[in-house]
Parts: structure tokens; sequence; C-alpha cells
């Protein structure tokens, strides 16, 4: 009914400069559309403030504006959005897009002037490793058969053959059976990983604990000793720095094992009694017991993870507050780790439930910050994460929400439980906007994409091992707003069901032949590292409908075109490419294959293939 | 592409009842629609727990659902969705309706166990004085040309005749011409006000202020002399009580007058020394000056409306934190006020701009509700109030965001700038209905919804005098969401232009003889008292598109439905009442007029005559 002219923000540097006390603010409409004014909104004392932008250049089809406003001084975010008087009508546009009437709020552009993510975030490569899957460095401290049971004299831990099948035991997924990868194992492969193009791992935990996962903490200031040891660690940090490359460790604090010491539920002797069975413990209040009995607060009801009770003082101390506690611990020398993947982030703090948690994050943060103020604030949260990343709390996510799932339901029409989802690519862009705009655009770069994870089935096989739609998937995630992280052995097609079987070993075999997963890896990997715009650069969406999408990563003249057919049937689309400042017929040329188009008339008709993904350049 | 079922929770009692630690959900479905599950989803942790509906009766193509969920135990605030399980796909309802996918977490359904609004506010009908307008009940103490002066020796006042025009001066609104209405004027028309439905005042400020509009305050706890005193304020209060009615006063606490001794920027002679001018105050730090300098922070960079510092403690004592703070004095015998309107609430605070504005609010609340748990917290709001409105701040808002800003767009296609702003009816529902999920339901209800006050123009005026259109708009508030509240002299379509202009002397001649605005009011009015439906009843969307609307609200068994045309053209419509329970042929009856219309097959077919609005119930 109402055809809404074109009308772009960006937010990378070309769109928004700041100064001590305020942002300048550029904006692109089309030219001759009867604009009249365009006001950027902001509340500089929680009241509408509306500012004129000035007329700027004409360049081809687009009209430049510009305008300045205060950065605030309450609060350490700064929103904002347009207003364009158009003739007889108005028209906004904020980080969902234009509407006929002033948006919410919570979808406002958003800077945070006061917390920001370390810069080095997004311009990483981050791999996932799974350590007891990934490689065995050095047998001898390997796990036995036998060796330790997990609960008192429950599950004796099993040794397998690396690459033999993973357990496939419902019972608390198989946490007893290993097969013998440890740090070695990872230290050994740097250069493969080097090689491949990767920057920054992400260890799934290494601290002492029972089962193969290490979600269940028995020693937070101490590397499992089936892993490594603490000295081979702080080397292996050595190593990794001295090649360029970073490491964030998982951090397990919203509950411990039932074998921490503090807990002790299976009686081993020790000098202090442990808080289950003993009331007067004096580590009875680091949980959360109902009086004085043996009930107590688990994790998700889970009785093997006790909760943590982050109002005892003596718990804040030892995780974050003291001078020695493990958040700083491991970020200082001789460690230096580069960040915290903090698990189940938003499930911790006081009682049943989560109370006061944010007070907890923000305390992590301040910590973690304290002793590196460049260290990676990543929290971990499956569902929506908006509220813990408006930049006071962490500087990005494990992006589920705003990456993986719209991802997993566009390409695999699945959800997070598995249930059948489906989208089209209007719903699918919609929903990756949606959850973008909500947090500070440095936020949204230093948010970690995943297709899969330790947690998940593995994309792969999500699709029923399709590797043209997992192509596609891998274009998005190395293409689309957000530090890209893959999950070991993605680059050799790795497959593997639901947990525990997506933590297969890392099939080397595999690395030995040719594979076109692998080159298809790591030429995504080797564009991303060689373009900025793909890791700090604006979003503009050029087409999103059925089952095609096309969008550009731009940073001042650098574009980059994405378009995806997620259709097994070709496509022809006609894309607008003069909004992004596209000349007249300028030639595109792909990345990956070399193939090259020419624009006319600043749109570029193209036909996709069934299944086809294409990364374009000028 | 994908045909929505339909889909449909309530928010009443009829659809959610609350017991110590659980909230019981229904749900309903269209019957035969393949839907296979029905999830609620909640997040008792901050993670997602998804609960199972049980199937409850089928009644006609209706099937309910049922299930419960815990309350949240770590926060006030509990908040769901459904996922609904559909052949090969998924549905999600919320507050803002179907999606194909998991909705942000901002329009969740949400219940307040911790705090609720007073009862008895969603069923009042308010009025809106303006004290210096309404009537003049004593000339005795009415203003007197010269009497005094605004600012040192400038603005004398000026004593106007009733309904003289008012002046149309651009400096400060004509602030300092007087037309003797007071407290004795409204006590003397609360028959009028009483026969007429009116069930509650809301008062624009009554202490004591230079101003015709008296936001600029040089005595907290004294009335006006010229508006009365306060023993005549507390004999008025209980004449309203004896009446069953209620009283909401202006509380004006952001900023003072430069008149008030704390400021005394006039120089006035006085004991202790005011602020202005003097660094060595005790007042001084009531305000924020820059250092020893004449400089300091207005209300929106108004000099003559100083910012109090709420983070000095002796501002906080006087206005809510001591025993006799005037935030409570008022609540307390023998005024007895029923609650309080804060002008600006969401600017004040701490420095430039309202830092820790959130704690300061909760303070008001908290001191308001601790001398009357039952009083009525009513926060001004010119754009979104969502995160004052989630039960821990305010009870309601004056609802300008989410009722008289989308009225005026759809209905004068003007936004709250006067700026132009086209809406369809789609547009329309989408934005009332945004604004209104992203608060809890009881304060959705306790919401102050007005198509215009003392801030805006008229709204009749807005719509050029168009009669025709103020009667759907008028039909509109009493029968949306949120309590209805008149600005004086509606009732007999008093004009008025921009402010000053809205603040015109109630024509009272205009009482004398018939008129078809007054009994259009009354009657909404009476249908608005005698249908609990519209007072609390819930809220389903029959239609929304082009520029007709149609929408129910249901309680139980008693069901109105609101039928909108806003073109000039009649329109046919075909609406499922099926959806409401409505059985086959039952004949709806308009309460307006009498006439009636029967339903066939589950569906009512009516024509609408141009600009015709109707309000049905069976």
């Amino acid at each position: 009914m109402m055809t809404k002219p074109f009308l772009y923000h960006g937010q990378d540097t070309h769109w928004v400069t700041v100064s001590e006390h305020a942002l300048t603010l550029t904006f692109a409409s089309e030219a001759d559309t009867l604009i009249s004014t365009i006001f950027i909104r902001c509340e500089p004392d929680n009241e509408e403030l509306l500012i004129d932008m000035e007329k700027g250049r004409a360049e081809g089809r687009l009209q430049y504006w510009h305008g300045q406003i205060p950065l605030n001084q309450d609060k350490a975010l700064t929103h904002y959005c347009f207003k364009i008087m158009q003739n007889s009508r108005q028209w906004w546009l904020d980080s969902k897009g234009i509407s006929p009437r002033m948006p919410g709020r919570e979808s406002h552009f958003k800077y945070n002037a006061q917390h920001q993510p370390p810069a080095w975030v997004k311009s990483q490569v981050f791999y996932q490793i799974f350590p007891d899957r990934f490689n065995n460095g050095d047998p001898s401290i390997s796990v036995v058969d036998n060796e330790y049971c997990l609960k008192g004299n429950e599950r004796p831990t099993i040794a397998k053959k690396w690459g033999a099948p993973v357990s496939d035991s419902h019972d608390s997924n198989g946490p007893n059976e290993f097969f013998g990868g440890d740090l070695k194992g990872v230290e050994d492969k740097l250069d493969y990983l080097e090689k491949l193009g990767i920057t920054s791992l992400y260890l799934n935990p290494i601290f002492q604990a029972p089962s193969n996962h290490k979600y269940d903490t028995t020693d937070y200031t101490r590397i499992d000793p089936h892993l490594g040891n603490n000295a081979q660690f702080a080397d292996m940090v050595e190593n990794l720095h001295q090649r360029n490359m970073k490491i964030v460790l998982d951090a397990v604090y919203n509950h411990t094992s039932v074998n921490h010491p503090w807990f002790n539920r299976y009686q081993k002797t020790q000098e202090t009694p442990g808080a289950f069975g003993n009331p007067d413990s004096p580590f009875r209040s680091h949980y959360q017991f109902d009086g004085d009995s043996e009930h107590y607060i688990g994790w998700k009801g889970i009785d093997s993870l006790p909760k943590l009770n982050f109002s005892n003082p003596e718990v804040q101390d030892y995780i974050y507050a003291g001078d020695d506690a493990v958040i700083k611990q491991w970020l200082r020398p001789p460690y230096n780790i580069d960040g915290w993947r903090f698990d189940v982030i938003h499930m911790l703090g006081e009682g049943v439930g989560a109370a006061n948690n944010a007070h907890y994050v923000k305390a992590f943060r301040d910590a973690a910050k304290s002793v590196n103020p460049d260290c990676y604030v990543l929290g971990e949260h499956f569902f929506e994460a908006t509220s813990w990343l408006e930049g006071d709390q962490e500087d990005g996510a494990m992006n589920y929400y705003g990456f993986a799932h719209p991802v997993r339901a566009f390409f695999a029409n699945k959800d997070i439980a598995y249930h059948n989802c489906k989208i089209d690519a209007a719903e699918f862009a919609d929903w990756l906007e949606e959850v973008r705009g909500k947090v500070p655009w440095q936020n949204q770069l230093a948010q970690l994409n995943q297709l899969d994870s330790h947690d998940t089935m593995r994309f792969l096989t999500t699709l029923n091992g399709d590797q043209d739609t997992m192509k596609l998937a891998l274009l998005m995630l190395f293409t689309y707003v957000g530090t890209p992280c893959i999950y070991y052995g993605t680059e050799v097609a790795l497959e593997g069901g639901h947990d525990p079987d997506n933590r297969r070993c890392f099939p080397w075999d595999r690395t030995e032949e040719p594979s076109s997963t692998y080159d298809f890896v790591s030429k995504l990997i080797a564009n991303r590292k060689s373009h900025l715009a793909l890791q700090e650069g604006s979003l503009h969406w050029l087409h999103a409908e059925q089952q095609q999408l096309a969008y550009a990563r731009t940073l001042g003249d650098e574009k980059l075109l994405t378009l995806i057919n997620n259709s097994e049937s070709s496509k022809a689309l006609t894309l607008s490419v003069w909004q992004l400042g596209i000349a007249d017929d300028t030639v595109l040329k792909e990345l990956i294959t070399g193939d090259e188009w020419e624009c006319k008339d600043g749109v570029l008709n193209i036909t996709l293939a069934g299944k086809e993904g294409l990364l374009l350049t000028l």
C-alpha cells in the first residue's frame, strides 16, 4: 500500500564516528524521493530530542545526510533512530528497517560509549575444541579403564580407541568414556590449525574434573592431569601468542562437581568436611541446602551439579572478587589466556532461579577486565541474550539465538529442540536483524557465531549430510556480522548426531587426502581475513524472499556481496546494487570461483543455480 | 505463504489464574487443525522450560488447552509464550500475535506477581481538569491584574474574563494570564461530573506556584491561595470520597520554580539565602550548579525551571524519604488523595540527563505505597514507557505512546509533533499491540488512556472539528484496554489548538442545551461502567485492514465488539465471531442505537456506513 523509499544507515566507522561527547552520523537516501527533512531521534535525558540532519553530497542515485547527537551522559548506552519526512507522510529507520511510525525502543540503533568489546575479537576465526576428542599427544596421561569412578563407586572410567563410536547411552551422555585427547595433542596440531587459517581457540573445560566433558569441576586452579598440567598449559599459550593466536577457556562457575572438596558427596576422606551431609562444614553455605537436610539446588535440578551460592562472600572472593580469584588467575602470567567463555552465565546467582544475575555477570566482567582490559568476556546463551549484551556485561555471546537457531531453521527446517520449523528468507532475515539490532554494533561484531557446538547435533548431520546446503551455511558463517567459530572437524565434514555423538574423535586420516570441504572452508577463512568489510563492515540486505537471500558487507569502498539460493531450483534475482554506491557497469567478481558479472544501470541481474552460493566483490 | 491457524490466549481471569507459586493458563485453538502439541514456554531460571499443555474441552469450533507454569522465584516478572506444533511446522503465540519462530522476549506475555496496580483503577472514568480554566467558584481569591510578577519585575499577572480568548503569545505560553478557576469551582461541579458518569479526577498542579499552569512550584506543602487552601482541599476530597469518587494530583518533583525559597533567583528577601547567586546557601546542592557560577541545569535547558538534585539526601527526605515527605503528606489524612501523577518522571535523577532514574522512581513508588498501598502511581511519559511499567515502578502511565499517538496517527494522520503521519488499520493495531504487550496485563489495564491533554492540541481540533471521526476515537477510548480519561470540556465538544489554546475556559453555557456529543460520551461512560468486560476483559482482534477495524473485549460470557470504519465510504466486513465462542445464530445488539444483527455459522456479515462506529454485545 505504501511504497517504502530506500533509506539506509550503517554502523561502521564510515557511518558513525565518536568524539568525547558526540556521535556523528551519516545517512543515505535515494535522491529525488521528495524527502524534505531527516531527523535523528535521540534521548539525552529519556525524552525525545529531534536533530535535523544536513544534506551532504549526492553520488549517483544516493543522497547523503549528516548530523550529530550528544552521547548520553546519564547512561552508557546512546540509542537513536531516524525520522524521515517525505511529502504527506513520515518514515522511520531503525535496526529492524523502515516503518511508517516510530519503532519500539528495543530496536533503535545503539552505541555504548563506556564499554566496548576488545577490538581484536572481530578479526578472529575461532576454532572450538572438545579436548578429549581432538588429538592425543601424550598417551602416558590418558585415562585408563577403571582408573576411577565418577560417582562414589558408580561409573568407572572407560578408555576407548581413537575413532571408536561414541557411546549412545542416554544416561548422562556417557561422561565416563575417554579417548585420550589432551593439550599436547592440541599443541601438536597448531601448525595444522594455523594453515587452515584459525586465529583463536576456544577450548571446552580443561580444569580438573572427573567427566570427559569437565563441566563438573573439582579444582578450578588446576589443569586436569589427564589433559596436561599448569606449566605445560602456560607454555602452550606462549606458543599460541608467538603465532599471534589467542585462546579462550571455558569458565564453569554456576555449579561444581559433587566431588569438589567443598561438596564432597562421595565421602572421600578429607581434612575439612565437605558441605554434603555436614551442616557444620565451612563450605556448607557455598551451596544452597534446604536447612540441615541433604536437599540442595542442582543446576536444572540435576543433583550431580550442585549450584554455587553467589550471595556467599567466600564464593565471590574465590571466583571473582579476591586478588587470586580464579577468573583473574588464568588471565594473569604465566597463563595469560585471552578470554573466558562463561558457561550458563544467565543461570547463576542466588537461590532458586538466577536472582541478582546481572550483578554477578557485571562483577565477573569487572574482575576479568581489571586484570586484562583487552580480554574477551563471552557468555553462553541458548536463547535471547539481549540483556547481557548491552555493553556492560558481556562482550559477546555464543550466538545461538541470533545465528545458529535462525540458520538451522532456514537451512535445516529444525529448531533448537529439533522440532520441525519452517521459515522463509524474509522471516529468516527478520529474525537475524531483530536479534542483532537489539545490541550495540560493537557487540554485534563480537558475537561468536557458530553452526554447531558440543551441545548441538553437528550441522552437517542436521542437514542429513547435504554438503551443498552445508556450504551455503558456511558461506553465511564467514560473511555475516559476528565472529565465526567452527567446531573442530567441520573442515573435514565430520558428522555427529545428538550429544554425545557430536563429540566424535577428529578423523585425522581425512586430512591426508584432498577434501572439497576443507578447500571451501579454508578459502572462506582466507577471504574473511583478507576483507575487513567481512570483519567489521555494515550489513545491507538486498533481497530476502522465499528461499533466496542477498546481502552486502561494506566498509567504505570495500564491498562484498553474499548471494544464497537455498532452493533446489535455479532462480533469477534482480539486485539494486546502486544502493551500495556501486557505479553503473561495475564488474563483480566471485571470490571462490573467479567468475564475473557486470552490473547495468545500478542493477545486478543474476541467475543462481539450485543451492548455489556466491561471494562477490568489485 | 503460510496460513496461520487461529490461536488465542487472553490474560483476564478466565485465561490466567494465579496461586502462590504458579500460573494456570488457558489457550484456545481452532479444533481440527492438526495441532499435535502446545507448549507453554517460560524461563524459571533464565533458561527455557517447555511445559506440555493438556487438551481440555471442545466448544463449537474452539479447542481449549490448559497448563501450569511456575511463578519465577528470582524476579517479580514471570514471562511466557506458547509454542504450537502443527504437522510439519511450528507456530508461536505471544502478545504480538502469531509467528513461525520464537518471538523476542520483549513481547512475551508478562505477569508481575509482586507488584500490582490498585484494583480500583481499571474501573474508573477519569476527568482531567486544568484548574484555572474549569470553573470559578470563589472570585474573591482570583488573581487580579498586576497582583504579582512571574520573574523579577517581568510578566505581571493579567486577569481575564471567563471565556475570553487564551493568549496566543509564544513566549512561555502566556503563563501569567488567569481566568479564575479554583477548587471551589471544581467542587461546585461535582454533581455535574457525577451525572456525566465521572468517577475520578486528575487535577493539574494545585500547589503554590506563580504561573497559571503551576508546574513551577514554590511550596509543595500548600494549596495555591488563588485556588483555595489546604483545609478546603481536605473537605473537597472528603466530599469526593463520600460520592465514591477518587482524586489524583500532579506531582512536579523534577524541578521547582526559580522563585522557590530554595532557589530564590529574584532576590526576594528571605531569612535563609536561596541557592541562586549564593554558593554558601544551605540549598545550594538542592540544585545542580556549575561550581560557584550562576549556571545550573534547567529542565530541557529552560532556566526558569531548575532541576532538583536527587543525589542530595535533603532533597530525597523532603520529596519521598522522610516521614513528612511531600509524597506521603498528601496521601495521609486529612488530605487522603488517591494517587499521584508524576510529571516528567522519566527525566528526573542526578546530573545532566536522568542518571539513576529507575532508583528514584522505585523510591517514589515505595514512599507512596508505604502510606497507602492502594494509591495510584501514574507517570507522565510522552514516549515509550515500557521500562517504567514492568510493575515495580509505576502502576500506569499517561498512555501517549500506546494510545494517544497511534490514535492520532490513524484518525488524524498526525504524529505527536503534528507532522503528517499515515498508518493503516493493520499498522495501527500493530502499534497498539506492540506497546501494550510489553507490559504486564494488570499494568495495561491501569494505563491512563487519553485522546488529548493540557499538553496537546485538543483532539477535535486536530481533526479540524470533524465530529464523526471524534466519535470513533471516543468509542475506542471507552472500549480499548486501559482506563479512559477525558480532558475537561471534551463532553461538550470544546475545541482548542496548540498549548495554551488547548486550555480554554470551560463553556458552561453549552451544558444548558442538548448536545449530541454529551449524549454520546455519557452513553459510552455508562456502557464502560456497566460492562466489566470493557474494564478488565481480554482483547481479541477480529479485523484490522485499510481503514476498518474490529475488536472484542471479553470476560467470560460477557462479550463486546467494537467496529470502526474510518473511511468516508461504506464497507462490508466478515468477522469470524466463532473465535470469541459466539454460537451460531446469535443476535448481536448495538448498545447506543439498539440495532440488531444476526450471526450465521459463526460469522458476522455487516456493512458499516462511512465513519460508522458500533458497540455490539450479545
